[in-house]
Formats: C-alpha cells, structure tokens, sequence
C-alpha cells in the first residue's frame, strides 16, 4: 500500500542537500538524545520539509562535520552559519522509531485506545494485540502522515479516514518525551510539517 | 559480511515450532514490557535456542493464543502445560533492537567506551560517532552473536577478535532494564545461549 511506502523505516543513511529560504532559514530544530542530535521540528513548507526530513531522523554531518556529542544551541547555530546554497546533511532514518501495520475488523476498528497520542490499551485478540502494538508507545505518522502536534480528535478521524490498512509509526513514549523537551508546543501545533509525503 | 547479516534485525513476524526437550522444558524465559511479551532468556542448546529465539523477540501468540498483556506468570504456566511435541510461536523479530555497522580504524578502534556492556562514551570522528552511536544503550549482540551475561573483559575480547566490520545489535538502556527485571544474574551469567546463530 502506498502508506505503508510512505512509511517504510529502513535506519539507513542518507544525504540531504538543503537550500535557505529567502529569509536565510531552513525550519529545522534538533535535540540531542544520548549524543546523538535528532530532528525535534521541521516547519511545514520550509526547506527542511521539501528535502524530506522526519521528526526523529537523526543528523550524523553538517557539510562533512560530526555533529555527534554537539549540543542543540551548537547544531543550530552551525545551520545558522552556513552557505545559503548548499548545505549537506548525512541522515540516519529515525533510529528510534519502527513500523506496526493493523488491519481493521468488520466494524472498521483496529484495536487500541491512544491519549495524547500516546496507546494506553489494546482490545483483546484485535489487530493490534494480534500484531504486537505495544502501550507506552508515541504515534509518530499514520501511513507515513506526520501526526506530532494534532489532537487525538485529529489523529482518530485521520485513522477512520485512512483503508482497510493502517500502517503506524511508532517510538517509545520515554524517547519521544526526551524529543520534545524543549520545544514549544504551540509551535509545534501550528507550524509542524504534516503533509502526506511523495513516494 | 556474515556477521552482519546474522544481526539483521527486520521487526518482521515469523512462526516458531518448539518441542520440548527430555526433561519437559523449552529454555524459554519471558517479560512484560508494555503489554507484550519479550524474550528474556534462552538457556544455551535448549530447544528455544535450538528453534532460533532470541533475547528481545516478542512472543505474539502460543498455540494460535494471542497474549499481549499476559502476565510472565501466565505465559509460563502456557507453556509448561502445552503439549510436547508442537509448540507454535508467532514471534516478531526484536522490536526494540536495531544494527549499527562500524568499521575499525587503523589501529584497530571503533571508537567508544563501554560499562556493564552499555555505551557510556564516543570517541570524536570514530567510526562510531560518524555511523551515529548512541550512548545510554546496551550492546545485545556482537555480529549476531548474543553478549547478554558477559562481561565487559569477555565483549572486548569479542570485538577484537572480530574483522575489520563489527555488527552492534544494540537496546534503549531503559528498556534493557525493564526487561531484566526479574532475572537472576547468575543464570543470564551461567546458562544464556552465546551461541553463534546459523545463517
């Protein structure tokens, strides 16, 4: 299915070569995690979003430089003092997160109740207990649709939205707590990328 | 290389039939984490290590019986009462495990430091720090091979021992522990399998 396409986490890593906009910005913020510096934000429209950066990929090299040990204010002001015209980035894809696909049943449910995004039970011999989705879990995408900053309301009408197929992206609450520390969330609500992304 | 290619974690499902050996017993031990139900120990040339199991997998279902949010206690007297001769598992290949490839410098370093089996440090622009190691995780396997229950002294050895590609199957710290929980040391230390998985 193309949301399971979408969705696909492979761990592997990339390079993306990025350009400013005509503001000099990129619409991107990390936080470090472990020392490793991860995609905590990327602003819908921005540069960071039209190269094809998740929440939760984590940043190996700005233009040839281990960024790994950094702190956030050091990463942002290295991407603050760059080349307007070719910034390149080494990307692994979001170490901490894994995909669970669910089908739904005869009544178009797949299984589990979420708070704040987060799963906090699942129904008993559903799709998600047959499948192993896991409480204590954060819901990143829905068929590779970024979902951080929507309301529950939100996500659940995207999932009654969605096929026969729902294909979840997932990272342990505790991670994802660590991710979003120091970000504020009106920001995250209002501008967070959360456009359906190409194949 | 085979190493690597021993550690290939896919977070795909697959079936597992058990027999049990003379004494009635499997060599399986299991944890809740979540509401699932995970692998936390394989005794060495039990019929659970014979059939593949490994530390970190998630038990799915027991005879076509679904057990997420069981508790250990449960899962175990199911096993202890099933039949001898066919024991189906539906197991999902380590979901909170994945691979990171590093490759020895000229000296023969991968570049970090290690305590309790657990990265505690990067060395700047190591083969670690360049792939994206993280602190703050556990080593679970060393080119496919198990290291749950050894110590520091024995994993180094490993690691020098091993080619110029070292395959690390490495854990969240945090989620290591939970699945640790209620597990004697001394049987992890005497009666884990470290055997070297078939191709």
């Amino acid at each position: 299915t193309p949301g399971l396409s979408r969705a696909q986490v492979n761990h592997g890593v990339r390079e993306v070569l990025l350009c400013k906009d005509f503001a000099g910005k990129i619409g991107l913020r990390v936080q470090p995690i472990s020392k490793g510096i991860f995609v905590s934000f990327v602003q819908t429209g921005s540069p960071a979003a039209m190269g094809g950066l998740r929440f939760g990929d984590q940043v190996l090299q700005i233009n040839g430089e281990n960024v790994a040990g950094y702190s956030m204010e050091k990463v942002h002001e290295i991407l603050k003092k760059t080349e307007t015209n070719s910034i390149h980035l080494a990307v692994r894809d979001r170490p901490f997160e894994r995909t669970i696909t669910l089908h739904k049943d005869s009544v178009g449910h797949i299984g589990f109740q979420f708070k704040d995004g987060t799963v906090s039970s699942l129904v008993k011999d559903s799709s998600a207990a047959r499948n192993g989705l896991l409480t204590d879990h954060r819901m990143l995408e829905i068929n590779g649709q970024n979902v951080v900053g929507l309301k529950d309301k939100e996500i659940t009408k995207m999932i009654e939205a969605a096929g026969n197929v729902v294909t979840l992206t997932i990272m342990p609450k505790f991670l994802y707590e660590h991710m979003m520390r120091h970000m504020s969330t009106s920001l995250v609500k209002k501008l967070m990328d959360h456009s359906v992304p190409d194949l």
